[in-house]
């Protein structure tokens, strides 16, 4: 494993001051070897999901596993999306004179070295590939053991498309074992890694969390919140409402929690019930809510604090703007929170003091994603609050060093 | 402890929605107060001083911990300073409409509650607390236990400018207890603490950085590097060479190692020794460096990896741009390097090519700082990639959220 940091670190050196054409080369050229290697990828997938049905895996987790033409095709399109954005590298701001005379700006540069640990989707291997190339960054890849055939399939291609642009193969390291020490391992190389993105379930970003010597972009829980203002425009609140719910269930930035004040809950929550009773979405309310709608559930405090992914949502009911921020506050993931209403004041309140990586004024959560914000791609979205907030696009995985000119300047 | 945690949090809410000129208010009101208390101030400083040389603290120690009016009058022009700054908190940029109709762009806010630990210098309490004030962050403060009734007295003037601002006391908390358990219980504070920000020397940092369940803002060596370059300007060179070295010795900015091209060695070498034995500064030299500088003593593999913080320089001469970039990136710490040269391109592949925090063209490295680079006032220089890098002001303390505004956009 220190090997392959070791070589990580070399080829970081050399991506990291690349040209962009090159890397936009690398990119397309890969692209174009996913595609020509298409029977290939089948075949070595096939293996993969053979041996997941033989080992008895879910039938929700070998659906991810299978790598159809059409997925190779998008792989191969995402890779031609992010040739197509800017690069971020080298891009330099803020220079400003300064009164001893020497200029003083900053310049975005790569972070280095990355670390990527994923669970079953091959296309990860692709798509986090294509990130870091493109960043100038370097990467150590470490996808599912069930994946394994897969994701060397397509490591394959990454390389021969790096080769075919005159880059290091190394920019690009995929484990190719499947022990799970390799983990461990990989989470003490702290002088080779400077970062380690997980992408998987909460239990694998806590467990590497945990563990890792290394600065971890965490993405943990999505519990969001509408909150529907006394001065929402109904028909605005009742669609929103509907679509943060139930336009996709298993997502992160979907409304866990609806919160809706007091003096609005006669004329919306009937409405709101019946629009959720279509779609086959279970409500779990406080007392106050079944005035309004006998059949929802009584929710328990649990409820608040559960991301259920899943066609259920919990319902309360508040005082005003104050008490929404507060429950926010207390029991919110600082994923992404949205209010209702046509006033300024209250509007401009809650994009102030709702402290989550997205904060939203009538729009649905389930914008917070790295294509919908003009990002290109995204890695992940972070929950952390330092280095990257929210999604995480090609910037988020650049640094800004301070680069001072002067004509011989000294200190007085 | 965890209640100075949840306090902390608390105050963070009431802090960071905070206006302007609330926090601005406060920040001139400790300065007032600490100049009104100036008496007693000293008197509780004469305590601290009495004790430490009593338990035979050593005199450089003692100096620093000495809080003479002088210094009481700077503590305070400080805080003045801060109130003059730009506040950050609340800055929108980049709002842009995107095809979905939904505009997007990030807000700054406050990190949240930071947590500083540092060693002997009172004025850190006061310097530390303007800066999360202004920046809209709570702070739970540990300075080092020789200095405790020094800064608890500062503690007091803190609070009391705080309350005729109206803005919480706990904004600003002192663990006022010299057991050194405490630093080990807040650094377990993960919910309730944002970032960790030590200030001391390296074994502090190294201890709290491997102890720490939460985000460590980290600063250690500065192990930095002038290469003069085939094309210098020979009085530039010079002169930079000797402001870099001899400027401070004791400072992270200070040059530590030189780089010479080979053939600028005759014409330069004897002109910086004359210059460096004037200053009765010490030279460790490669091979080649001594063919011209006699006198000089041979370097060992390890005065390349040292940071001397003394009068004592490493000089090599390297056959070009190439050796010296590698040298750097083998044993530079990524904290400031610079280049001397007259040559565009040279000047512009060092500037991109080497990943330092502060890379530099024709200036001191003793420029690397958070004043100079009018960043008004620092609370130190990261050594770290993520989030800050560099000399880490008031926007070191803040992040951004990403803020989306719409009139009922739902996702299709």
């Amino acid at each position: 494993m220190a090997a392959i940091g070791r070589r990580a670190r070399h080829a970081a050196r050399a991506i990291g001051r690349s040209e962009t054409a090159a890397k936009n080369q690398a990119l397309l050229a890969i692209a174009a070897e996913l595609e020509r290697r298409s029977g290939h990828l089948g075949a070595e997938n096939r293996k993969d999901l053979d041996a997941g049905a033989q080992r008895g895996l879910e039938a929700a987790l070998l659906e991810r596993l299978d790598l159809t033409p059409a997925r190779i095709g998008t792989m191969a399109e995402s890779l031609r999306q992010v040739a197509a954005l800017p690069d971020p590298i080298g891009g330099i701001s803020d220079m400003t004179y300064r009164p001893s005379g020497i200029q003083v700006g900053r310049m975005r540069v790569p972070l280095g070295v990355i670390g990527i640990i994923y669970e079953s989707r091959p296309n990860v291997t692709a798509d986090a590939a294509a990130l870091c190339i493109k960043s100038g960054n370097a990467c150590i890849l470490r996808g599912g053991s069930e994946a394994l055939n897969s994701n060397k399939a397509i490591a394959d291609c990454i390389h021969a498309g790096l080769e075919q642009a005159g880059l290091p193969a190394d920019t690009v390291q995929l484990i190719g074992t499947a022990d799970r020490a390799a983990v461990g391992a990989l989470l003490q190389l702290s002088d080779c890694i400077d970062v380690i993105v997980p992408r998987g379930g909460r239990g694998l970003i806590e467990r590497i969390a945990a563990e890792s010597r290394i600065p971890v972009i965490k993405h943990l829980d999505g519990i969001c919140h509408i909150y529907i203002d006394a001065d929402a425009d109904t028909d605005q609140a009742v669609r929103i409402a509907v679509n943060a719910k139930t336009h996709r269930y298993g997502v992160c930035n979907a409304m866990e929690t609806l919160l809706v004040a007091e003096s609005i809950a006669a004329e919306l929550l009937p409405r709101l019930a019946a629009a959720y009773r279509e779609h086959g979405v279970e409500l779990r309310a406080c007392a106050k809510t079944r005035d309004w709608i006998p059949e929802a559930l009584i929710a328990t405090e649990a409820d608040w604090d559960t991301e259920y992914l899943a066609p259920i949502l919990a319902i309360r009911i508040v005082a005003g703007l104050d008490e929404a921020i507060d429950h926010i506050a207390r029991h919110g993931s600082g994923h992404t929170d949205a209010i209702i209403t046509r006033d300024f004041a209250r509007a401009r309140r809650f994009l102030r003091e709702v402290d989550s990586s997205s904060v939203m004024v009538n729009a649905s959560t389930r914008f917070a994603d790295g294509f919908e914000y003009g990002l290109g791609a995204e890695i992940g979205i972070s929950t952390d609050k330092l280095h990257a907030r929210g999604p995480v696009g090609l910037e988020g995985l650049t640094t800004q060093k301070f680069i001072v000119l002067g004509d011989g300047h000294v200190r007085g």
